[in-house]
């Protein structure tokens, strides 16, 4: 677990006493733009900022500049080597993208984004939205990780949020969420978002969890010989971690899972001997 | 009158035929700060830019460059003396205040500004949002000049929205505004509001599609020894495929889970042989 209980006092609990999502930088390239990112998270209420093999190094001055009053965020800010260890306390992911990708995953604006996050850490779930590096923005290998997609509207004839902007719109739907009446939304919260999946005597699953899943999962099939051919491998092992993700499990459903794998394996195994 | 028919010309129309507001912006110092707020009107649809008196000359090479894609929004902006100059063509005009002043004037967030604004554009109402400049803003002689206020919501500890900031946050509510049922606005779903499931390829399964694996799993499950002892199968068997049904399968996923099955019963078979 990542999540220490030090590192979790050091958040601001916004008024519903619970801790907003994390946003985590994937292979973000210009101190700048990480420290714009910490003023906009500031502005609305945000203050974990974890980052993920920033290429200029960590810490970074740029960053602290950029931040101006934000710069207790960047200061603050975790440093990750893996996508895998900055997401592993998280229960459920958004990853951010300029455009559809080739995944079968629920694509959301950032004010559902927002609304749908808002009612699972008012339920207790830990959240995360992640973002690319300025360059490429998040690769399928990244994107595969994440429960749901956000994709901010823009001008097609355009297209060409920066990471700060988009860390912005995210930012401050998230705090339009938390205070709808201040903010002149007609719309009152008539059942948009599901109330918190009910998970009777059991927890959402840590990504930490998942991710031990994957690895049992994945190499069975390995072993059983179906993830082949090698070229096709990578895509495989894509769509099955997205059809996971999308379960949204349950630590008792990992646990399942684990056991299915294992009473397959066990069975080949034991046919053998 | 400064708006000049070639001016208007240069003007993306929306799809509503008309132009967007203009935004203003009022002794802006940076030039970086000028091209931040460029891209982000470029995102959003809004292509009007005029800055009056801007601190550092023009044209600004700081400007263009911070502009990216939207260097043309920058290489096309209007200059003016005075605030009176440029707000002559405009008949409904919005001034960007961090915080309420001593002046009788409608509040707005952006939401409902965009929303107000879009109302009178599409009635041929030529209108502006005005920004002042980094250091203290709008002062109360620009102030008066507007029809309405409007203050984005910010997290009270921080209210430390840059000038780019906060044109973003108009610039994006303003597109938002223009196309609500694209952007998961209308939140009548009793559902989880998802802007859709991406399928790319494939189509939802049919549940037809799910028994058959159902059957077909539960089969392999049984024969590996896992759904036992017998008196709980039926609440691991509601388990299971309480979890397939929340993935949300595609046709292709249950040829894929078909496949994995197979794969680790031929395996078991395979050995026995």
């Amino acid at each position: 677990m990542m999540e220490t209980s030090d590192a979790a006092g050091k958040q601001t609990n916004d008024r519903s006493g619970q801790m907003g999502p994390s946003i985590v930088l994937v292979e973000p390239q210009l101190g700048e733009n990480i420290g714009f990112s910490a003023r906009a998270m500031g502005n609305f209420g945000l203050r974990d900022l974890r980052l993920v093999a920033p290429r200029d190094g960590w810490p970074n001055n740029k960053a602290l500049a950029a931040a101006a009053v934000a710069e207790p965020i960047v200061a603050e800010a975790r440093v990750f080597d893996t996508l895998e260890a900055a997401l592993a306390d998280c229960n459920y992911v958004v990853a951010t993208t300029a455009r559809p990708r080739e995944m079968v995953k629920p694509v959301f604006s950032p004010e559902t984004a927002a609304s749908t996050l808002r009612t699972r850490t008012v339920a207790g779930v830990r959240c995360a939205v992640m973002f690319g590096g300025e360059r490429n923005g998040l690769n399928n290998d990244a994107i595969v990780l994440a429960d749901a997609i956000l994709t901010a509207p823009v001008d097609p004839s355009f297209a060409s949020l920066s990471l700060p902007q988009a860390v912005l719109l995210f930012s401050y739907e998230w705090l339009k969420s938390g205070n709808p009446e201040a903010l002149g939304r007609v719309t009152a919260f008539d059942g948009p978002v599901r109330e918190g999946l009910a998970t009777p005597g059991t927890v959402p699953a840590s990504r930490a969890a998942l991710f031990g899943l994957f690895d049992h999962l994945e190499g069975a099939l390995d072993s059983a010989g179906f993830l082949r051919p090698p070229e096709k491998r990578p895509a495989m092992v894509r769509s099955i971690r997205n059809m996971f993700h999308r379960m949204e499990c349950t630590e008792q459903d990992v646990r399942t899972w684990r056991g299915i794998v294992s009473a397959f394996t066990r069975r080949a195994t034991g046919s053998k001997g």
